[in-house]
C-alpha cells in the first residue's frame, strides 16, 4: 500500500492523478496548509522539507514530483505512463518535468512564497508583480517549443501530462489567460475529460 | 557522437563529468557567458532557453541537468552510473537531483540572477542578502537527512554525485563555509580525487 500526502492547490495533484491512473493500491492523506499541517512534527518526520507531495512506500519515503511520477510509471508498467524502454523519450519527459519544477513552479512560487527568498515586504511585492510576465514567458516556450500534442510527448500520454495540467491550472490565479496558449488550453480540456482526472479533482475540490 | 554545451561555473559541470565517466564518444563546446554567447541566435536554435547544459544527440537535443544525467546513465549502462533496474533507488536519485535543481540551484540563483524575478534593484539586493542563509539551510538538510555516504546514495556511486559536487562548489562564493557540512566536504574531496573529475575540472578551469 502506498500513501500519498497532498494539499489543495499544490503540485501534489500531478502525483495523485498518476497514482489513480496507475492502478496501484493507495490512500491519499490530505494536509491542510491553512492550519500549517505541513509543518507539524508528525509530518516533518514524513518529509523533513515540510512540503507535498510525499509518497510513503514499503521501502521508504519519496518526495519531489518528478521523482514520484517516474517511480509510479516504473513501478506500474502495465499502466503505460512512460516509454520505459526508450532512454531518449524518457529524457524528454525528465527534461519537461525538470523545467516545470525548477523554472515554472519557481516562477509561480514568487507570488505567494516570496518569503522563501527574502523577508523584505517591498521586495516580495516587486517579485509578485513580475509573476504574470514570467508565467507568460514559460507558457509561451511550452506552447511553441516543447508541447507536441495532443499530449506533451505527442501521440503518447505520459506522466508529463498530469504535471502540465496541474501547473497550467495556476495560470488564472497568476493573472494569465490560458486562452493565449491554445495548445495548452486544449490539453487542459482534454485532461479534464479523463475519468481518473475527474475523480481526483472531485477529491481536491471538496472542502477540507 | 554527443555534443555537450557548457560554460564555466554552471551546473553543466555535472553532465560533463558524467559524460567523461560514461565512456561515451563526445565533444564539449564551451560558451562564454561573459560574451553572452548563450543568447546568440545560433545557440538559441540549440536551446531556446538560452541556458546550459544542452546535449546534442542523434535523435534530438536535451536540456535540464537531471534529464541529461539520467540519459547518460541509461544510454551507457556499462558505466554503472545508476541502479537502472531498481525503481525505488532510481526515484531516490531523481528526488535528490530534483531537490538540487528546483531548490538549491534556485536558492543560489538569487545571488546573480535576481533579474529573473524582478527588475527592482533594491529587491534584487534583498534577495542576494538571503542567499547565504538559504544555501546553509539547503546543505544542512543534505548533510543531515539526504546524504548517506560515502556517496550520495550510500556505497554506490551515481549521477547524483557529480551533481552534488557541482552545486557544493558554489558554497564558497555564496559566503558559506563547506566545513560546516563535514559529510559534504569529505564528498567534495573524494570527488576531486577521481581521474575523470580532475580531467574535466582542468578543462573548466582553463581560461576561455
Amino acid at each position: 500500500m502506498l500513501t500519498l500526502y497532498w494539499a489543495t492547490g499544490t503540485c501534489a495533484l500531478a502525483s495523485h492523478i498518476a497514482l489513480e491512473q496507475s492502478g496501484a493500491a493507495y490512500e491519499a492523506q490530505r494536509l491542510d496548509f491553512s492550519k500549517n499541517q505541513q509543518r507539524s512534527p508528525e509530518y516533518l518526520r514524513v518529509n523533513p522539507k515540510g512540503r507535498v507531495p510525499a509518497l510513503v512506500t514499503d521501502r521508504g519515503i519519496l518526495s519531489e514530483t518528478p521523482a514520484i511520477l517516474m517511480y509510479i510509471a516504473q513501478s506500474f508498467p502495465q499502466a503505460e505512463l512512460a516509454p520505459l524502454d526508450d532512454p531518449f523519450l524518457l529524457a524528454q519527459i525528465n527534461a519537461f518535468n525538470s523545467y516545470l519544477c525548477s523554472t515554472v513552479h519557481v516562477a509561480h512560487a514568487h507570488k505567494h512564497r516570496g518569503h522563501r527568498w527574502t523577508d523584505d515586504a517591498a521586495a516580495q511585492a516587486a517579485m509578485r508583480e513580475r509573476v504574470p510576465q514570467n508565467m507568460t514567458e514559460c507558457f509561451t516556450l511550452i506552447e511553441r517549443e516543447m508541447f507536441k500534442g495532443p499530449w506533451v510527448l505527442g501521440e503518447r500520454y505520459s506522466i508529463s501530462d498530469p504535471y502540465l495540467f496541474t501547473v497550467s491550472r495556476w495560470l488564472a490565479s497568476d493573472g494569465v489567460d490560458i486562452a493565449q496558449f491554445p495548445n495548452v488550453a486544449a490539453h487542459a480540456a482534454r485532461m479534464a475529460e479523463l475519468q481518473a482526472v475527474a475523480k481526483v479533482l472531485s477529491v481536491h475540490n471538496a472542502p477540507a
